[in-house]
């Protein structure tokens, strides 16, 4: 049993602490709404010392965060025990998290580039997978609360940024297939075809993917209840067009559904679930998409 | 029983064909290519009176091909008889279909909007998905054939029309996911993930896709053989585009992805695999995609 320090308690955050919290381990919670950070104690949250933790996991939205909880001007690294492991969780550029490496580095820290899928479910019941990166230290630091956290950890190479290049190649993929779906949907409204028949077949076709399958649904329900937002795709998409800039990569399939992406949060939908992407086409072509029952 | 003429007797044709003689059908085959014909006559095809076929399978490439082998100067329609079905499965316009339907309609004849799915080992081993549509009669008259043929028929309408729109759809979900898994095997590269590990790992994650699952092994094994080839692509996205523009629906990802393959059409890989779309992100990124070992 181990001593956590979980930074960053939100959809993901809280799960994956409560799941660290179940499996016995003290967890120390963190985060800038109090009401979150009480309901963790509520579930067996302890305080504890920056000195006395074993691991920190840092689940917060993006690069600036990650660098402010560990080394902004009330950051935590420069208060933990040398041999602390940092597991970040958050969607980066392998550059960022070799750069995070190198800073933990100097102060004794391990650090384990550690990105995180799965969805707000699989990590509240301890199942995400992760996409992870680092020393052998590092991991072996990290095992327990990994095991705590995922049902599966690919091990992908022995510095920090592998991870994070995984987590960007997957995202480029995912957010492509969000996109391509809601094209797809309403490109056959507009022949005729209905979005639950359109679900039917294509998901026992060559045309399906994990996103259209996870993501269709919501729109046939008109439930736009974020479960993952809008507002994620600009992030993380940016991230990768950055990187493919960086390296001179052409992409332009990426770029093409960013701009979707774009224009759904242009239209206000930045909070919606991201399925929300099919509005922006729907609007384009004057289709009106299912409504919810609710 | 009954006697098929079989138009068509390509990768998928001859597979077709093949199937409904090993149900017991006689099939009488048609194609450009005399040793194709020959090929079929050996395996028990038979020689047929176009006046006593029950039913006609068209198997060509696209709607030209189709329009001519049924109403062109050899056309077969005209010396059908009365209530034969015309069975048409190559990937075309719903419009086209409709046109079909109603121009077999004047000489009595009936027809079932059938586009396939599945590739060569499917329809030699009598498995392909059919998005099929058209009146019940059609329907009644096609059923023993498509028994012999298909592992699933949707039906989706009761004219022709439904059943390639739905083909459209599921083309332009297929052609951006391969686009889409080129694109993202290869930026993967850029930054050192290894194109099998890329498999390995996005297999399990939230950005699979049938289509990525099916052909990144291609790129990985460096076997660009043609499952299905760049070429289709062109054609099929081409068919898609023509229907958006029609409708004025505007289709971005799709527009993205169809450059790709006319690059790689433009690049003189049009005969290879649809994977070796890889190969224009790999020429732009200066990347060495895997060799194979033949």
């Amino acid at each position: 049993m181990v001593k956590i320090a979980a930074i960053g308690l939100g959809s993901m955050g809280y799960g994956m602490a409560a799941s660290a919290l179940r499996a016995g381990h003290q967890v120390w919670g963190q985060d800038i709404n109090a009401a979150q950070m009480a309901r963790l104690v509520a579930e067996g949250g302890t305080q504890l010392a920056p000195g006395d933790v074993d691991a920190v996991m840092v689940v917060v939205l993006n690069a600036p965060q990650t660098e402010a909880v560990l080394f902004g001007a009330d950051g935590i690294a420069p208060h933990l025990r040398a041999g602390t492991v940092v597991i970040s969780c958050a969607t980066v550029a392998p550059e960022f998290a070799r750069d995070m490496e190198q800073r933990c580095a100097a102060l004794g820290l391990l650090y384990l580039d550690a990105p995180i899928s799965g969805g707000a479910a699989k990590a509240a019941s301890g199942q995400l997978t992760i996409m992870a990166s680092g020393t052998p230290a590092a991991f072996d630091a990290a095992r327990p609360v990994l095991a705590a956290i995922a049902q599966t950890v690919f091990e992908l190479g022995d510095h920090a940024g592998p991870g994070s290049a995984m987590k960007a190649t997957n995202q480029l993929l995912a957010g492509v297939h969000i996109a391509a779906m809601a094209e797809a949907i309403t490109f056959g409204m507009t022949q005729g075809i209905e979005p639950a028949k359109f679900l039917e077949v294509i998901s026992q076709s060559a045309g399906t993917s994990w996103m259209l399958e996870n993501r269709a649904p919501h729109i046939i329900d008109g439930d736009y209840t974020p479960r993952s937002s809008v507002n994620i795709w600009p992030k993380d998409l940016g991230i990768v067009l950055d990187i493919a800039k960086s390296a001179r990569f052409s992409a332009p399939i990426t770029a093409a559904a960013m701009q979707q992406y774009l224009a759904a949060a242009g239209m206000g939908l930045g909070g919606e679930d991201d399925a929300a992407v099919a509005k922006v086409y729907a609007r384009n072509a004057g289709l009106t998409l299912p409504e919810g029952s609710a």
